[in-house]
């Protein structure tokens, strides 16, 4: 039998990030930026309005004031996107935030300090050199690496790639996610008289939500059988598109249930028993390389039951998409709770149990379990917000004693 | 001039959650739930075993033990899905984890307590009744709530769905938010020659993934002209597909400027100074009813500045599309931290500075503004990890000040 720990680092050991890519502004939302992006001009290039208003010389607006009935004439218009204009003496424009300030002029009376004069203006007070005027490089320097490797593209980030004039930026691409979800007994949600004995499928539906959660692309394929042929067929088909595949279900040692045989001719696949619960049998390994493919792609079987397939997938599965996706930071927040009563937990096994933590930081946290520890089900994990870890060499959590607890909200 | 808040409040005040739907389960992903979810029926619908092991009528094992050799033949196998069967007396059946437990069986050896025998299996222990055994309802029992209205679907809660049969839940969907970025001087990002004076489109692309991080559905269409009839037919082509339209850009007083005059041909859309910098001009309204559309879609026409508009998209639109999503919590996380030194302030205005704020909820926060306060950058913006708020009575910001900060990230 393995540990946890163990097992999560022989998981991170077989993943790295996916190898980057170009890909377009659209496609790199989320995902982490592969080398340090550099600015190729100033931006902006040229000195902007950073109000809409008048462009003017403020050497020339020293007698202005409400005393004062100095007033500039008006000679044309500048938007932004229009080429820069030479000022001739004694004259002003019309401009608009972020058009380009033109030569001669050095400051912006904003418009609302004004009579919104069209031929003339008047203005309100002398401009002082410099004023609503973004000069060339105040956002960005030729040069200047301006995102350092590493940074995750959120919107912000985006925006200043593509005010830069980036179009496609290189970085680790999102990993594609393949679920398939094994079993002759399964049938999809929404049959409308499913036979006796047949059972919903939930662990697809449920971890496309995770995968996607955590920063990945998830493609779930549905149920497929227990067959050899169609179940190798299926893994074969779907490994063209696949970074990583999750296959659940089909894990017992009776016959019928083929998953790790069909692995096993696929790549090199380990079945171990892990010492937790729920989630005690895992395939992990990876496949590819008997098929002639010239990459290996990642496989996890995990166990049919939907609360053993998304805790193993919050223990094992999100870190090791997290490392593939170039993040640093692969785990959830975690917090120290007392628990607010006791409960029992097998001496040997790592358990995992669906918890509500309530609290502050300023107060500390409380931890719940919910349902019964020793067999959680799928309806105390909808409910949860997160995971009691109880430790391998406990036999019982007594009320009071403070809980490691992955948050899994928030 | 509007307060931020006398604004907000009419932006609310103009919308509402999307009218529910019922989707399927891959499009129900983070959304909010409209009605109860109800259990159709008992979740297992008959016991099963939780454990790969043998079913066995736990009476028959009073005798097992180290010191013992009893073993019990096994009659059969039982897979998950299979149908029930009848245990004949002082036989066995193995069965896997999820299987139906048969008739006159009441408890499971797991496969790891016994010598895994085919014909026939000896136990180290006699069985207790009801071990390793789910009852019927053991997860849900028919007629339960099992997900509140107002629950926000996540993988966990897809899980229980999926696991009880239904295969559409009624959600309010995602809003679609189309994104039209308005300005003759804007060019694609990754235009190889961009002539003089152009400018790279970038609030598409932010708000693009801005949008998709509210939770929300983008629709970028992109570089729209400043000529009126090409603006407006963007805008009517696009209705047809929006819950929400963002327009950015072409909101100056200037001649060239249309996104005003269009927006009141389409509808019922006001243009106010709003008392915040950045982002001073702000368009907000409903269009369609001129259309003789059966629904009024609201629409913000932003300042195209991307500060300006990220800014405007965090303090209006993103509240506004968590209300149309059906959220409860409409707002960021916000925290109170110590300025790490001063700074000055528009009075009358409140003021928004990208900031990084560092600290924890022991020791406090400290936050610092990135660049110049009084002239934010792209650049800024993307590194920083808040907004620092400067209320509107603030002239200066003293170091040491308690300043309120909206947590743009984690």
């Amino acid at each position: 039998m393995r540990s946890v720990q163990d097992h999560l680092a022989a998981v991170l050991a077989a993943v790295g990030p996916v190898a980057p890519l170009d890909v377009a502004l659209h496609d790199a939302v989320g995902c982490i930026l592969a080398a340090d992006l550099v600015a190729r001009r100033d931006l902006p290039p040229v000195p902007v309005a950073e109000r809409d208003g008048y462009a003017v010389a403020s050497h020339e607006t020293a007698g202005a004031g409400y005393e004062s009935t100095l007033s500039l004439p008006v000679a044309h218009d500048v938007r932004a996107g229009g080429m820069p204009l030479r000022l001739a003496p004694g004259q002003s424009v019309r401009i608009s935030s972020g058009g380009p300030l033109p030569l001669g002029a050095d400051a912006v009376v904003p418009i609302e300090e004004t009579d919104r004069g069209a031929a003339r203006f008047a203005m309100q007070r002398p401009a002082v050199a410099g004023q609503h005027v973004r000069a060339p490089g105040a956002d960005v320097r030729t040069g200047e690496v301006v995102l350092p490797a590493g940074t995750r593209l959120g919107a912000r980030q985006l925006a200043l790639a593509a005010a830069m004039g980036h179009g496609r930026l290189h970085v680790h691409p999102t990993p594609r996610v393949v679920l398939l979800s094994v079993g002759d007994e399964l049938v999809e949600p929404g049959a409308v008289r499913p036979a006796e004995g047949t059972v919903f499928e939930a662990d697809g539906h449920a971890l496309e939500a995770a995968v996607r959660d955590a920063g990945a692309s998830p493609v779930r394929v549905g149920i497929v059988s227990d067959d050899r042929s169609a179940l190798r067929e299926a893994l074969e088909d779907q490994l063209v598109r696949a970074d990583l595949v999750v296959v659940t279900g089909g894990l017992s040692e009776l016959v019928g249930d083929t998953v790790k045989d069909v692995l096993a001719t696929l790549g090199s696949v380990r079945l171990d028993q892990v010492a937790m619960t729920p989630g005690f049998r895992h395939g992990f390994g990876t496949v590819g390389a008997e098929l002639g493919r010239d990459r290996e792609v990642p496989v996890f079987a995990l166990q049919g039951h939907p609360v053993a397939a998304q805790v193993s997938f919050e223990v094992f599965v999100r870190p090791a998409l997290r490392a593939m996706a170039g993040h640093v930071e692969l785990y959830r927040p975690s917090v120290a709770a007392q628990a607010t009563h006791g409960w029992s937990s097998p001496v040997g096994l790592r358990q995992f149990v669906p918890a509500t933590v309530l609290g502050s930081p300023d107060e500390g946290y409380r931890v719940t379990p919910l349902g019964d520890p020793g067999s959680p089900t799928v309806s105390a994990l909808a409910l949860a917000n997160a995971l009691a870890v109880v430790g391998e060499q406990d036999a019982t959590v007594h009320a009071g004693q403070v809980i490691h607890c992955l948050v899994l909200e928030g």
